[in-house]
């Protein structure tokens, strides 16, 4: 890890841990607890309590002697460093399968992005509605991010247009983009992409698998 | 600044990475090169020229001077460490708007891959037909996985059956699990999962939207 003092970003591990914080957290309190031990959390998390620790130092509140956390003001304090106190209105660009699958999560209004339309090329798709999700047609998307103030865009379109309508949605306003597409964007510096790549995902699982069943074999 | 390019994969491990090696290496190759040099590479990816070979050399194909790496070669050694060049049979568990965007990627067979069944709770869906792909009713799962050996599953069902679906899947056979759930799967040790964590995502994109935000106003 030679790299790691260049970059800004040491502490992205942690923040992709703390919504498996908040579930913990959010279960202990649901069995009656006001507190929660560093080392407790960090056995139902599966870590080990120095890394618990570091993690949760991040967003900035201190555990008591012998008592451990106060886990309402913990659960406060990650959900406001993670931005998810105050869900902010989101495009969803793509109905497809992917796009309608991401529709139907209840919960995301409780993790900062709330889908308020979805765009698509296909006219079948347009003036459907899914949940509060209206379909929108395609021409509509930079006029509506501009009016609308949207900052956020969730991409599940097909990769070869990625870029292109990454270069609209950013003309017109966008800050964040979800990308599900394989593509990798170029952005400006004031643009955030964050990518959801099954390719990486699936990696680790056939490298994994591919170790396992050479040792049985 | 400080978000370059340069930094964007440094705490993501290697064998997440050589998916987008993979992606540069046959767009070099389809461009009439026979080599490509370590340099290039990074570039083409945004990470640093060192980070580039300490990914690389986990495969195990040497640079030559002057010329940089086989890309032929090296294409192979990723494909083959990564388990890729050779396509494992995978059950889909849950034939919802994820598990059909799912079936509905062409190239996972690439990627070791190969979605031959996938199995629903939903008796209107039980017999219906996608691409190659039938779907199934959920009883006969564990009889499948025992009769055709298969290894991998995919799991796209609600999170509230992940365990006791995970644990007869496991006693039918079932080596690897590819967690589309938020919830975390216990598994004997030589079962492997691997999460697509939706929301560690999500956490990352909000967390540094905030901090963009924050800033500008």
């Amino acid at each position: 890890m030679a790299e790691k003092g260049t970059c800004h970003y040491t502490a992205i591990p942690s923040v992709r841990r703390l919504p498996l914080y908040l579930n913990v957290l959010k279960e202990m309190k649901a069995e009656g607890n006001e507190y929660a031990s560093g080392t407790v959390i960090a056995e139902r998390l599966g870590v080990l309590p120095i890394q618990a620790r570091k993690d949760l130092a991040i967003v900035g509140v201190a555990g008591k002697p012998k008592r451990g956390f106060p886990i309402d003001e913990l659960v406060k304090a990650i959900e406001h460093f993670l931005g998810w106190d105050n869900a902010r209105d989101a495009f969803l660009i793509g109905a497809g399968n992917l796009g309608l699958a991401l529709i139907g999560y209840k919960n995301f209004n409780e993790k900062g992005l709330n889908i308020v339309a979805a765009f698509d090329k296909n006219p079948d798709k347009v003036g459907n509605r899914i949940k509060d999700c209206e379909i929108l047609p395609m021409d509509k998307l930079e006029d509506l991010i501009t009016r609308m103030k949207v900052k956020i865009a969730i991409l599940t379109i097909p990769e070869q247009f990625a870029q292109d309508i990454t270069d609209k949605m950013v003309a017109a306003g966008i800050q964040a983009i979800w990308n599900f597409t394989p593509r990798t964007l170029t952005v400006p510096d004031n643009v955030v992409v964050e990518n959801v790549r099954l390719s990486s995902s699936l990696s680790v699982l056939t490298n994994k698998l591919k170790d396992l069943l050479g040792n049985e074999n």
